[in-house]
Parts: structure tokens; sequence; C-alpha cells
């Protein structure tokens, strides 16, 4: 039966994982699909330090994506070189030329997926693009097709796997943020710039792609409120856990009564939900449809083959469909069209918060904080203190009732003029409701 | 733009949530999609006590499924009476006349699924079951689409609600099966023939097509060796938490050196593992692939809305396929051929074996059974028992490293030829490495 033939760009992490699979899996996957597909093309900035596969040695090596992307044999382009300068280029003119794209890159997708689908749909060719998010986890597929007949209500994920590791190691060790961050850097875990992963922008562009693809608006990575995880200690851990509780970098998109609510910032859940057990550098994307109700989907957040096979299963789904002939592809982003969207303010969400102090211990700090709370309408819950003796620096608890986010970042603001705080505040939202 | 026409048999319900989803949700469903579904017939064997939604009574309403599978104005119909008589005359007659079928029905498929799925390809039309297995967690569409790429070294899956809700029951309670059994049905959670659950077979026919489509081999219910919950007591689940484990019906399907390995049983699985988080009537899958690593899939495993959800979906992709006019489909056991099954026994299997002893006491019953595994060359892992003072049926437990099921059978089978024991030993796998 005839092939499909493919050009692959880029022979990184992912690109050397996919052709590994296409190499090693090349007779199950022509199985599965009726047909082989066909390395004919790879292209990477320097050929003579990759590897190319035993079985795929016969495709034309190049350093030049444009031999990839005019190569007349080519019927699919597989874009693995990240970024959004070059990637841009590769993407635009292999769906110029007519040429289906995969593609791994969460930054050009959520900067321009919706005009690059534009022009793929102009072109009558296919964009896939399920490797961009959460490598191992088929949460595209998932939104695009196993669960598009629902209405979904929230999705809640853990979509950056550094910041994951390092809060987890935060909690089994005790040990500083900074130490653990040191760590993860000596091990490879993070970046010696770390600011993408703990400052949220990475989770961010993430969380743009799979509202667009849950909610069917063109949301830009900008317009989420963002909070990173620098300022969560061991100390946050050991009251979280007082409350049933523990602490991850959530990434939170809601459907509310005023619109759309996005938010990637560190928040409280309960250990007994099933979002809670997500260690180390796994990924996990919970999902609340008005029908289907609750959905949990677990695996490998990054690396290249867990990422790999996001890229050959979207190649094998685009195949597919060329040798069919289909004129009609599916959205990669699950809507044939993406309204706009219209930003909502975290400030009007309403949620129990988590609210940790550092003070200089003398009578009547309760009470003045308490004042505060009563004075903005807000209803305190609880107020903890676990055994400690640092006087100078003493931390407690106060959690407090659903109440808006306005309220409690103007209760906070007062807070923090008060002459007895040794630090700001750390407000935390309580992901109560999973 | 024009629609794609449906008609619905079987209003119970599935069918009843099929139909609230498709009148609810029809303009988001039409966004996605680029145009709309309409609804032409439905068919229940009673329709007086139905109730059709507003927005869908313009439909015909039929007792007669036949009036639909020939109603010239549908393109797909949705199967969700259930059975295997009608059910497959229905979907034969439809694939028949060249209408794509939607089924829910686990039984039909594991039954012939390959047989209709070659009629289908010879009619040129689609047939699709994503409700069929684990109601509400898309699996089909991630085994087919979404990781199609990865080779499949292993499933395990709770596939089973009532049966998970009872075990989590017997655990949370400490109340004996019986009680926590007559509860549920009393609740309605259970059938008054439990049969179907408690003894595994419901959730061998859902493994029966999960394996299918994770190893493309052609597997019949009865060639799974299947072994139901009814021996597992509170006493095992306060043994399985003293060595950090717990108890789950486990659907396990495994890649090993002899073939593939099928088995519907109770098991010990580690409490760290996040498949052991599984409660109540939820449903579960986990899966490790070579490249890949663990995924895992969680949801609600029945209802009329969640299941709707699948048939919905289901529905949304084959109209997508309908309108593109594509004459090749992607066939739902994500192989376009299915391979012939050749059962290997669990009996060559090597795990570790947790044993549940009853005995009456007396001096030397450790030193005979230890004598009996010495014996088959079996290594004992630990001896337990807990605080207890019943001498004539006296609970503990032995746990062996890794061994084959061959060698612990004949070892359970010539202990429970000793005169002490009070009833057979109780062996059950140990799932460590997931």
């Amino acid at each position: 039966m005839a092939e499909v033939r493919l050009g692959i760009i880029g022979l990184g992490n992912v690109g050397s994982g996919t052709l590994s699979i296409l190499a090693e899996n090349g007779a199950q996957i022509a199985e599965k699909l009726g047909f082989p597909l066909r390395v004919v093309a790879v292209c990477a900035r320097q050929l003579s330090n990759k590897k190319i596969p035993d079985g795929l040695q016969g495709a034309l090596q190049t350093t030049d994506w444009r031999e990839v992307v005019n190569h007349p044999e080519v019927d699919v382009v597989a874009e693995l070189v990240g970024g959004t300068t070059v990637a841009r280029e590769i993407v635009e003119t292999a769906l110029e030329n007519g040429k289906s794209v995969v593609t791994a890159n969460k930054e050009l997708m959520a900067l321009c997926g919706p005009e690059l689908w534009d022009k793929a749909i102009q072109k009558g060719v296919n964009l896939a693009m399920e490797a961009s998010v959460a490598g191992g986890i088929p949460i595209h597929t998932v939104l695009r097709e196993g669960i598009s007949g629902d209405r979904i209500v929230a999705l809640l994920g853990i979509l950056n796997g550094t910041s994951n590791y390092i809060l987890t190691e935060v909690e089994k060790s005790g040990a500083a943020f900074g130490d653990v961050l040191a760590e993860a850097q000596k091990l490879g875990y993070a970046e010696a710039d770390p600011t993408a992963d703990v400052d949220g922008f990475d989770a961010r562009s993430k969380l743009a792609i799979l509202s667009a693809l849950a909610f069917g608006q063109k949301i830009r990575a900008g317009d989420i409120f963002t909070q990173g995880i620098r300022r969560i200690t061991p100390i946050d851990f050991q009251y979280a856990h007082t409350l049933k509780h523990t602490i991850r970098l959530v990434c939170a998109a809601r459907q509310t009564a005023e619109g759309l609510i996005l938010s990637v910032r560190p928040a409280l859940i309960p250990q007994s939900t099933i979002l809670a057990g997500v260690q180390g550098a796994y990924n996990a994307i919970w999902v609340r449809g008005k029908y289907g109700q609750d959905t949990f989907y677990y695996g490998r957040g990054a690396g290249p083959e867990p990422t790999g096979v996001a890229v050959v299963s979207d190649l094998m789904r685009v195949a597919r469909e060329i040798r069919s002939g289909s004129p009609e592809r599916v959205s990669p982003f699950a809507h044939e069209q993406l309204a706009e969207f219209r930003p909502v303010s975290v400030l009007v969400q309403k949620r129990a918060y988590y609210l940790r102090f550092r003070v200089h211990d003398r009578p009547g700090i309760i009470a003045a904080l308490a004042g505060i709370l009563a004075e903005k309408n807000i209803s305190l819950d609880a107020v903890l203190q676990l055994p400690g003796d640092n006087k100078t620096s003493l931390p407690f608890v106060i959690t407090v009732e659903p109440s808006t986010e306005n309220a409690v970042q103007d209760a906070v603001e007062a807070m923090n003029r008060l002459d007895f705080m040794a630090e700001p505040a750390l407000a935390l939202p309580m992901e109560t409701s999973l």
C-alpha cells in the first residue's frame, strides 16, 4: 500500500525521540494504519553530531530546512525546532507549499495558532499540535475528539514539570526553595535561567493552548494572571498538610457567571483529590464537564520519547487523513472558529484563601488582622500556629471562607501596612471545589 | 451549512443522556463542528413513558427500529439498546444500508466487533464505540489516536464501578462483603443478580475490547482468566494496608516474553500508586508504553450523561468524516486488522503473591507452610499476623517473592490439604511493578 512521506525538521530531544520511534516501531505503525510512514528528509542545524537511526539513513539529510519544506516527495512536515522565528517561517512555508504540519511548538501555537490554522484550511491541509502541551498526555486528542460532546466547566492542570518537581522536593525534604532549585539545576532538571519554569510563564503558554481547545476562545498567554512559586516555603507545606491540603502550581480555567477566568498560581489543593497525588516531573490535567463530570489525565510532561509519541501519533492521524483524501480537517483547537476572548480579572473570583504571615511577635496581632478581615466583610475560618520559637519572624496562618479575591487583596494590602509584619502576607487560593 | 442527521435507537439511560446532551449542547456542538447535528428519528420499545427533549420533538418517534435504520434521511445510527440479539440486527442492517453506526454496546463489540468492522469497511461507512468501555473516560480515542504511535507494554484497569464501590466500602467501613453488597443492592448500585459485576464478567468484556485496541489482537472474553471479589474480607484490607497496599479488582493485560497475558482478578496494588486512589464507582486505566512510559486516565465508568458524552463525541467524529466525504475510516480497534490471539496462561506469569490463611491455631503451622514453599522453590518474603484471638479460624498472611503462578498454585493446593486449614488459602498477585 502507498506510503505517506515525512520530513522531520529539528533533531534535538523531541526530534531524536520521534525518529527513533518511527524507526523502531515502524512495523507496528504500518499495521495500525494499514500503510507505512516513510521518513524522506531530515534537517538539523548540525548533522555531524546527530545519530540517524538504522533504516532511516536513506533519507535526505540537510542543514537547510527549505530543502525539506520544498521537497516534492514530503507529504507532512514535523516542525520540531521550537521558538517563534525560524519555526514560524518553517510552518508557514510548509503550509503554503500544501504540506500538512505537525508541531510540538507551544510558544508558536500560543502566539499565532489560529492564523496558522486559517492558512491550513485555506490550503486544504492539516495542522496538528498534540506534542505542544503535556508531551506524554494525549490531552489535545481528548479535548478535540474524546470528550468533544461535553461542555467544559473547569480545567485544572499541573503543566510544568520543573516547578512540580521543585514543589514536591520542598514538600518531601523540607529544604528551602532556593536550595532545591540549585540542586535541580545541578541535576539538569531546571534551566540555568529558571524564570520560565518557576515564575509560571511556561505553564501559562500551555494553559493558553488548552483553554483555547476547551473553551473555543483565542487566548493570549499575556492575558493570563500568572504568579510563580518562589515564595513557597517548607512552612507552607506544613500548614497545608495540617489543613489536609498540599500546594501545587495550578493552571486553572473556569467558566463563571462573569466569563472565563484563567490563572497560573500556586494554590492549596485537598490531599484527598487525585490531582494532589501528582509528584515530581509528572503533568496532569483534571477536567470537569457539565455532562461527563470529572475526568483526569496524567503522564510525563516532557522527555524525548513521551513527546515523540505525541508527534508520531499526530503524524499517523494526519497521514490517515492524507490517504483518505479528506478535504476537511479537525481544527487543532477543537473548534472550527475561535471566539474572541474577553479577559476577566481573577479579582472577581470567590474562593477560600490561605493567608500566611510572618510577624514580629507581640500581643494584639490576631485582633488587628481579624479586625481588617471583619472590615472587609471576610469571614475568618481558622487560625493556625504550629509550634516554633522564632519571635522575630513568627509564621502563622489564617484561612478565610469563600470571598472575592478583590476583598482578600484589599485586606492583605491593609495588613501589609501593619508595623508588626516581617514580610508581606502570602495569599493562596484553596481549590476546595475539585 | 449542511447538517448531519442522526437516528437514535434505545432511550434507556444512555439514550436519554445522549438526547439531552444533543438538545442542550447543540449550539456548542455546531460551533465546534462548523455544522449542526440533527436528530431525525428516535426509537424506543415504549415511547409513552419517554421524555423527548424540547427541540427534538420534530423527529420521527417510533417503536420499530427498522423505521430508523431504513430512514432515507438518517446518516448515522446510534445503537443504544444493549444486548447481542436485536442490537446485532440493528447494527448489521444499518451498516448494510450504508449508514455509519455509533454503539455503546460492549457485549456486542466483544462478541463480533471485528466482523462488524469488516462490514463497515466493505460498505464504506464508519463504526465507533467509545461509550462501550469506561463510559466517561475517552480511552478508545486515547488508544486509537492519542498515543497510537506508542507500543503498549501493559494496561491495568479498574473497569467495573460496582465492584470498586463494594471494595472501597469494605475497605472504609470494615463491613463484610455480603453486607456491603446487600446495602449496594438496596441503594441501586448493584443489580439483584450481582454476578456480572462481582464475579468479574462485566470487567472481562471491557478488558477484551481495550486489549484488542491496545495490542491489535482478536480477544474473546472467554479467553481471559477471571476471578471475582467475593472472597475479599475486611481482614484482607487490614493486611494489605500493613503492607502499604490496597486491593482492587484489576483488569490486567501484559505483553510478556511468552505472549499477551490477560486477567481480571483482585490484586494488591501499592497505596503510593495513582491507581490505588480510585474510589467508589469511578473507573481508571493505567497504560505503560515502551516510549511514552506511564499515562493514566480516570473518570466516571457509567451514568447516562458521562456515557452520553462518549456517544455524542463519537457522533461528532463520524459526522465530521461523513461531511468530509472521507472513504477511509479509523478502525474502532485502532488497528486496520486484528491478529489472532493465542491465549497464554496466567500460570506462567511471575509475580509476588499475597497468601492469606485461616487456620485452627496450633504449633508448627508456619513450619509446615514454609516447608511447602521451600519444596516448590518459592522464597518467603514476610509473615504477618495482626492481633486477634479467634483460635479456630485465625487469619494470617504470608507474602512470597516473585514466583511463577504455577509454582504458587501448586504450593497452595498442597497447603489446602493440611488438616489445620479452616478454609482454602486466598492467593492474590501483588502488582508491585506499577
